[in-house]
């Protein structure tokens, strides 16, 4: 998993039937001190998370077990919101 | 899933059998502002992504999911044209 | 595999329903002469591994084989705590 | 998938069973213009690809796929020969 | 697959089960010319290699296949040792 802070999010009309109904954020990847990286990517939204928020996503194949749906065209998904890192 | 933009496309008259009749379209990463990246790859289409549209492409598994088909021998695929990214 | 060191782990009330009670730890990956180096990310840990231990590291659905459940929403684990690197 | 050149091939007479009888050859990837770049690795030949060819390359559970054989030893794979790329 | 040299080995009591008296070898990857390069990482032996021999390492989900064990929690695996790379 990687932690990530949530920055925008995508509009597509025109998608993969699958995908309807998705929330689609883009993200960028945080490192373990809240430091902003240079890797964005764009995750699927399973637990409601808002613009600014810290994240934790998974990627490939799991990301369609998150959802349930082996079936769907995603390979990217935000899975948990952050509390806090304790270092 | 990767913001891309769809950069050309690739003839391949001898391939894997699954390959047949998909189009395969080169694309390139691009930031979430739209900035082009170094990074490029070739992805099959599912949803009719025609040269310098911005879109929404999966890697792995997942692109075999797209298109419904577990012995397709494709590891990308552009799943959404996008409309707008928000940010 | 990767080579790890644990750094911290990380909290997060509101998550998949298939992470509730997993220990997801941030680990940094070393070097085979356990230098660290700049990637870090967050683990879920089958083995009871603690802040500055040298662990196992696996990744992508290796992940939830390791948990024996197919359906978790973790896509990276620790599997064994390293007594000594030979090299 | 990638756009690579076939560079060489790999001899290996120890090996895990289900390699036996499959070209292993060495691949470099090229940029969607031909150019060389460092990423070079080795993939198991589905369509008869000669040195010097360019080629499409799958990587992950999808080279299994290309062969029809889930149990098949290897994670990448020549899936076409490509006659042009179109920019 | 990746060209890779055998550099050492990982000794690890306390483990997930499914990888009790596996060999699991440290790798260095190399060029097609046998250059060592920076990336190194853990890799389960099918074939019986020792320090300092060349060999194709496998990853993902087809380490586990290599073994012909789906619920095996190693992602990397040595599955042929090299006699030759022939450019």
């Amino acid at each position: 998993m990687l932690i990530c802070e949530v920055i925008g999010h995508v509009w597509a009309t025109k998608k993969e039937a699958s995908l309807s109904g998705l929330k689609m954020m883009v993200v960028r990847e945080l490192t373990p001190d809240y430091k902003p990286t240079e890797r964005t990517f764009v995750a699927a939204d399973v637990v409601g998370a808002g613009i600014g928020e810290w994240v934790l996503t998974v990627g490939g194949s799991t990301a369609r077990h998150a959802f349930g749906k082996e079936e769907l065209a995603a390979d990217a998904a935000i899975v948990g919101i952050i509390d806090k890192v304790e270092m």
